[in-house]
């Protein structure tokens, strides 16, 4: 690329060790903030409307809009997005302003409400784990059926091929993916972000533009730890299988129970935890 | 202990290596909603409201609370927090409410649009880093003016004393911590959470209700990476000195580096990077 890639931006360091200072180059993951604005409602009364502010890594925008209306329950399927465009003024040094505006159809019913930050104060019970949970399910996301089984060894491989494809996080250390593997465990396609709902988002968003949804067929798997956000998002893309690198929360393993999906945490190297559907596991 | 901690829960998981599958009992770090509610206003009109629902691990939290009020600039001193209580239902298997109501003083005039959600629509640039850092100056943060200098010797020690320190990590490894050091590199306190930005709320919230603010004379380590959010939160208590074992984001260096913070990154052993006012680290 003859062109600096958006999604990184270059400083200059001073690396420290015992035996030396020295001056260099180092390239970082950009974050910056980008605005989600949806438009929608019937022809004689549209309506738009700022829906979200995410501190992002600039790349695959547009994918990320669609794949934060989908799992945040807006829109459930690809046709229901008439269209993308940036809006705004193009900040300094960068290719492409910082705000997406989605056209959504005029049939859709758009239900505010169900945005995840709305969640728990709607839930009867109230605020606890449990309230989240109810929440999810109240959101119209379905356990996944899926009959897929998965051998040991593909799972051991996963998190070699997902580094190996991590093209800013090799540079930078600092950004998380999301990979997409067949049941072989080939990676289809992966996504990069400093915020790692985000990195998934644009995962989903890309296979829901593609006509790709819902992925009973495949794997997850997710460079950092597996919080209740992010099984939420795998749930939403009907996401039989769900690797992390680092560990899951009480909550996370929870809502994974409760949805059918194979939560596997730890997954390095020849190792990893299954806690829960571990039946999809097999020799 | 013999209550089990509200921070850990225990689960039936499956250990799979080559060698063997192995079901076993797994602690893993609790995740919970919580949310910070706020009653505020001259008695005449006093006003309740609810300020914010985040994912966290139960435990400390007045000091989430507090450290969020803070850091988002709704509060800059302990004397404007009258009380905290726990309100709302105890969810089952739980000893507290996941609810935290805070009195805050009747003079107190409450800007809800400090707020950081609301930070980038009210920036005259609109949506981009540089609005993003015009924000924060607009929220009154200043940048901190410490003489504080650190031998290389003692950034050294910090991940390893942070790692000790951390207990429930030892046994999830899911979790995220943020500790605050001397300028010898004594930890004196440090938090836990399974959310980066919790953890350093705790640790600030901590120090605003002992008393303890500004901290100019200390260190700040955090277990992850350096995002915006988290360099928004030093710079309001006010550390000279931030340090992650993880990597920075792009608009981490630029915050610390206009907010005269220095920023220091993968410090696992005996090696680091700075990035940003190198002035403080002598031999």
């Amino acid at each position: 690329m003859s062109q600096p890639a958006e999604s990184e931006k270059k400083f200059r360091i001073t690396q420290v060790t015992p035996a030396e200072r020295q001056q260099r180059e180092d390239s970082l993951a950009v974050e910056e903030p980008m605005e989600i604005r949806i438009v929608f409602g019937p022809p004689e009364r549209r309506t738009g409307r700022s829906l979200s502010i995410t501190m992002r890594t600039p790349d695959h925008d547009f994918e990320l809009a669609a794949g934060f209306l989908f799992t945040e329950g807006i829109v459930d399927r690809a046709e229901q997005i008439l269209g993308f465009e940036f809006c705004g003024e193009i900040p300094e040094g960068r290719q492409r302003p910082n705000i997406v505006r989605v056209e959504l159809d005029s049939q859709l019913n758009v239900q505010i409400q169900n945005l995840q930050r709305h969640f728990y104060t709607t839930s009867s019970c109230g605020i606890c784990g449990k309230g989240s949970l109810e929440a999810i399910r109240s959101t119209g996301i379905k356990p996944v059926d899926s009959p897929l089984t998965v051998r040991l060894e593909t799972i051991y491989q996963l998190s070699d091929r997902l580094r190996e494809a991590q093209s800013v996080f090799q540079q930078t250390g600092g950004i998380h993916a999301a990979g997409l593997f067949n049941q072989s465990g080939e990676l289809i396609t992966q996504r990069e972000d400093v915020g790692r709902h985000n990195a998934l988002d644009k995962l989903v968003g890309n296979q829901l533009l593609e006509g790709q949804l819902p992925l009973h067929q495949h794997i997850l798997m997710v460079s950092g730890r597996s919080s209740f956000e992010l099984v939420q998002k795998a749930a939403a893309a009907q996401f039989p299988v769900m690797v992390s690198v680092g560990a899951p929360s009480s909550l996370a393993v929870e809502l994974a129970d409760e949805f059918g999906i194979t939560l596997i945490g730890f997954a390095s190297g020849k190792r990893f935890n299954v806690y829960t559907h571990s039946h999809r596991m097999i020799d």
